[in-house]
């Protein structure tokens, strides 16, 4: 069978069976008997170990906190705090009692949110050494209040963002205003009230991207120095927070990011300052790390398209549906190595409704029922956003060792 | 206060606050302190009595069943069942257990699913009574193969459909293949199978809309004569189910579907049979019966832009964000009556995502942190469909009586 463009050494086929971090995924599947997902702790770690690898390129003090929202599988968690690797960031109160109860101590832990209530902060500011970057300029007045003099960081806009294929839906900077932190328009005002408090900013933070590859690096490089720009009125600040977005592959056009340019452009902006970097990635830790193995219901043609049915739908994994992000999805014990056998089919979900498909008029090896067909980069915004829709959310997840 | 559009006796202004059901909603939403869905019980009652006394205007036998995917709140679920008016539709096994600890008995039951894996249909089997409307050819077969002579429904596609504002995403059947039911091409197949393993077909389902108003009630029409084409080889048919999609208004500009026109529809084209008319509200039943209060956290300029921040994110509610429905964002005790001096702004939720905003660019009373906004028609596809997305899936539902 030729090699596919996702297959690596630790996701390929042998023997005509797909493999995933030493493991039979069929096999798997067959004993899961519902949708599973499986996650591997290893491509967790080396992809964890790139960027760590590319950072210290970079020669600036640095840290790397894992966007908890991705994903967060309770023994993923554990194992990345066992690591040392990483901290964490969170967005919400139940995000950070989940990160401490999976082994992150509160100073290895960095929250940004949006739409922070007041009972919201009254149980983050619980924690005198949790990073708090603050989104509005009422945020930095409602820590004042509590905790005059605490330190604290800032959310600033930029103004410039990009996003994975140009997406707007993904685009959390530029053009268009979004809610996201503190415009320069504002910036002066929200000083005078981090003033007004005695808050120190310690962090000065700004997420531009979302799931960006090489060609976005440009523009992303742009929007960094314009963030940056913001440094030179916080005497106080020793940490940088350039966000996360780092994407992964998801089409066979797709290259890789190349982490040495990514980790250049940091260079080039940090090698004068006395600050360290951090860095929030998400999905570029456990996107690739992860797939939903479905099993095949039905495969039917109806008027002039084949369906391939599977037996979990778009509840469990919103990203192909709402995101246009697709899942390559992969039989699992392929009945036939040459493509020429393949059939062009569309893969449905067992949702009730029209938009629940998982891959349209892709071509795939002959499938029957009872086979089952793995979805790719199925790691990060899967399990995560899964919900109970149609009582449809069981499922299994399983991290490999 | 001038009138609003959505303002009807069980939801408007009453000395400057909004009432809902008989009860001042931002009293409830302080009590609560966090995400609210509001249900009233007595207008589910109303929709659903208006849909019965214009079916009783058919004069045709009919069955009503409530599509429980639209809202599976027990309570509600259970007021549901008590009064006598209505079957429940479902669509999973796990669905079916929750009707019957609901109160439904399994013969006031319909299941019509999609992607219906051998484990499900042995959990559905274990009920005799159990109306199961098969979606594909294969599960014909699988019924036929674990017991043979059993009552089936056969859902088709007559290949056409509408849905709201003649979108795409919520079209169910029509020009372009979808993956529900049997079309007209595998037809003759799907009634050998069914022979072969000696079926009683009993029941045709078709579903055909989606959030239908008058001006899609011609087109729907013709979907249904489509649909009743297939009678003409069922002479042991019972039952025709012609499926949900009643709509509701949305916008301003949208007007109430006219139930009458609706009913001289079915009257046309079941006067002459010897069949029940079923139908499967879920929408138009729950919809409108229905609000999530939430709590205004942040009131502030961004750049160009007022963001009014609330305290709940699209995972609470997809609708707007995924399915361009919007749910009014309306103001539970407004700062002026007098609309010259709203504000447009853009309300934006607690979710880390920039696409996470319930309404952009709108006009509201001014806001104030700690004020509440409620979203109407938030009845339907909200809680139903919410998701632990970011750790921020708390949220209280009450059935007002």
């Amino acid at each position: 069978m030729p090699r596919l463009w996702w297959e690596r050494p630790d996701l390929c086929y042998e023997d005509g069976r797909l493999r995933f971090a030493g493991h039979d995924v069929a096999m798997l599947a067959k004993e899961a008997d519902g949708p599973l997902y499986l996650y591997s702790a290893a491509r967790v770690r080396a992809n964890i170990g790139r960027v760590r690898d590319a950072l210290v390129a970079t020669g600036t003090p640095f840290r790397i906190y894992y966007a908890m929202k991705a994903n967060r599988h309770a023994p993923l968690l554990t194992m990345l705090a066992g690591t040392g690797l990483c901290g964490v960031d969170i967005c919400s109160p139940g995000e950070l009692d989940h990160a401490i109860a999976c082994g992150f101590r509160p100073d290895r832990i960095s929250f940004t949110g949006t739409g922070v209530a007041p009972r919201d902060l009254d149980r983050l500011l619980v924690h005198d050494a949790l990073t708090i970057n603050c989104d509005t300029i009422g945020m930095i007045r409602r820590i004042g209040e509590r905790v005059p003099g605490r330190a604290i960081g800032i959310r600033v806009n930029p103004a410039r963002g990009v996003g994975y294929d140009d997406s707007e839906r993904l685009t959390y900077a530029g053009a268009q205003t979004t809610k996201f932190g503190i415009y320069r328009e504002q910036w002066g005002e929200a000083l005078a009230v981090a003033r007004a408090h005695d808050l120190r900013i310690t962090s000065l933070h700004f997420h531009v991207g979302c799931g960006y590859l090489d060609q976005q690096l440009d523009s992303w490089e742009a929007a960094i120095e314009a963030g940056l720009s913001f440094l030179a009125d916080l005497p106080d600040a020793r940490t940088v927070n350039v966000g996360g977005g780092l994407g992964v592959p998801h089409r066979a056009s797709d290259s890789p990011l190349n982490l040495a340019k990514w980790a250049a452009a940091l260079r080039r902006h940090f090698a004068d300052r006395s600050v360290e970097i951090a860095v929030e990635p998400g999905d570029y830790l456990v996107k690739d790390a992860g797939m939903l193995v479905l099993g095949v219901t039905d495969v039917e043609r109806k008027r002039d398209t084949l369906f391939v049915s599977v037996d979990g739908g778009f509840n469990l994994h919103p990203e192909p549906v709402f995101y246009n992000l697709p899942c390559e999805p992969v039989a699992c014990v392929p009945r036939s190595a040459d493509s020429a056998n393949w059939q062009r089919c569309t893969i449905a979900g067992n949702i009730n409704e029209a938009l629940d498909l998982w891959a349209k008029d892709v071509a795939m090896p002959p499938q029957q029922e009872n086979d089952f067909i793995a979805f790719l980069n199925a790691g990060g915004y899967g399990a995560a956003m899964s919900s109970h829709h149609c009582m449809r959310s069981h499922f299994i997840e399983m991290l490999l060792a």
